[in-house]
């Protein structure tokens, strides 16, 4: 690609060519991989272990919409890949692969590339997954990172957004809401709360903890589940309108971190920011109620805290209903259930 | 994604929501593929058909980069999707479906996004290729459109950039050169060519043919293969790179349209522009001598014009040579072999 740029790109003089990038930085991410043929060929090949299918999923962050242009480009690769990984792990795909395309403005030197390979290299070794394709283009825009990701699941048996059943329990991995509640530590919203409880929420921004062990273990356990990035709020709306169920979920039993939880109990205007904020990449997901020994057992087993925070029932026909009861038993409501992308926020 | 943006965003007028950009305009893409549950899941699932594997390739394309902001929304798309077809048909891979990362600024409104949407709709139409997953952004750079294309190739038979053999002939489909003649006519380079001698060019840069119905057919005929993109010269440089073998083409046997002969015979000059301009989505590939009359066959069977227009011999250890015999006879030399990437071109 790039024939226009030409000329734009050859006075670029901050980077080695493509090629160079590439074989310096890039393809030592897909040696253990043989179908990426080292990144030396016009595509990769996969094949989905024996019973299983494949599962795609792809995700674009973007600097200063997903991202602040000081992160550090070990963090920006990290997380971009992540976004990814959560939404596999959600359907109880374990990931395999991955493809990556680099819009790369004028600011960026070789020293960023190495920081972002690296970054790259960290989490392959955490997730054991692989880049096997991608592409690199000079930008006049911002820089962005598209990952799309592979995984691979059982035939027929990866987790939906639509089977869950009336009577069915709510349970929730890890902690919601530190995301949210880093970016307003970011923006110098929070200078009360301790640096310790600061640097972790901002942490929790930053680098995501996909659920990527515990996710193919809810497979014959979980009805329906969804990977938690819009928002707790909005997300349980997105699998109840597509089970045609509703939903009650109690505010108390929604885990928080003790940062997020300090900062809630100092103002708790912040509880709704926490519920609704998006960017956790945790697991919500329904199931039976006498799975809960089992699912006690799981979280124990994936070292992934689960929490069980309310119930769904049958749907009113209508649009999906999902109530918030608040610390006083009350429905709580929100001015916003979390990110509608190019809507914003009704805030 | 984009817990950042919720300001940023909130602030758009010009679009709907993502959800109902996707419900409206990418969701009907999806309808024919039942694994990408309607665009309404966290991931797509894919099988492959039985003996078959899949191939994956991505590319992104940039404003400014790739295309002029005045490009109309439907050739965008089309050139977006069909960059990758080509690397798939180039290594025998019938398409099947894509993935869409979409980076749009602030400029873009509800009328580009359908006219984009419309045309994927077309060319999903005529390549039997389907959406089934993707991410749309806004940006503050420019717009961008990232594609990973899936593919699907028989198990073990894809082919490589690394199989051609010493007395090899080296054929090529198509025409060369037009989509860079194309790029000189838009810059105003070509005042004296006739109308729809500059028309053609022009739209064979704007929408590239990727020889989609001839690629799967090269597999147990072609022992090598390779997407042309960067340049002739440089992808036939790639091939014998990895087949450890020299190359001879004639400059006179490699296909020409009508209008790039025209370009050439005012101006011998633009025989090396063609030869290495890249954007020519042809396939460049490798078969044995007694190949010829299967292949000729194979040209009128998928309506592509084949050229035979040189031979691969056994390389002497070091770097591939690559010669090319100009109209005299004579080796040509060339400031660059074609689109470096980064480095851009050294002329």
């Amino acid at each position: 690609m790039a024939l226009l740029a030409a000329r734009t790109r050859g006075s670029r003089r901050t980077l080695p060519s493509e090629f160079e990038l590439v074989a310096r930085y890039f393809a030592p991410l897909s040696r253990a991989f043989p179908g990426a043929y080292g990144l030396r060929d016009d595509v990769a090949l996969i094949r989905s272990s024996p019973g299983h299918e494949l599962a795609l999923k792809t995700d674009v962050i973007v600097a200063g919409v997903d991202f602040t242009p000081d992160t550090p480009p070990e963090l920006i690769a990290r997380k971009g890949l992540r976004v990814n990984l959560s939404d596999l792990a959600a359907k109880g795909a374990r990931p395999r692969a991955y493809l990556l395309d680099l819009l790369l403005p004028d600011t960026i030197d070789e020293a960023w590339v190495a920081g972002f390979a690296a970054g790259l290299e960290l989490d392959q070794a955490e997730y054991d997954v692989h880049l096997i394709g991608g592409d690199t283009s000079s930008t006049p825009g911002v820089l962005a990172v598209a990952v799309s990701a592979v995984g691979e699941v059982p035939i027929d048996r990866t987790l939906r957004r639509g089977g869950a059943r009336p009577g069915d329990r709510l349970y929730l991995t890890g902690t919601i809401g530190d995301a949210a509640l880093g970016l307003a530590a970011g923006r110098g919203e929070l200078p009360q709360l301790d640096p310790r409880s600061t640097a972790f929420l901002m942490d929790r921004l930053r680098l995501p903890r996909p659920r990527v062990a515990l996710g193919p273990h809810l497979i014959g356990l979980a009805t329906a589940a969804i990977d938690v990035s819009d928002g707790l709020v909005a997300d349980l709306r997105h699998l109840c309108t597509v089970s045609r169920l509703s939903a009650v979920i109690e505010a108390h039993a929604v885990p928080l971190s003790p940062a997020a939880r300090a900062v809630i109990e100092a103002d708790p205007a912040y509880l709704a920011r926490a519920l609704t904020g998006g960017d956790d990449y945790e697991i919500l997901f329904t199931a039976p109620a006498d799975a809960a020994p089992r699912i006690a057992e799981l979280a124990v087993q994936c070292c992934t805290s689960i929490a069980a925070i309310g119930v769904v029932s049958a749907g009113s026909g209508g649009p999906a209903q999902v109530t918030v009861l608040g610390p006083g038993g009350q429905p709580m409501s929100f001015s916003t259930e979390g990110w509608t992308h190019f809507g914003g926020r009704s805030a």
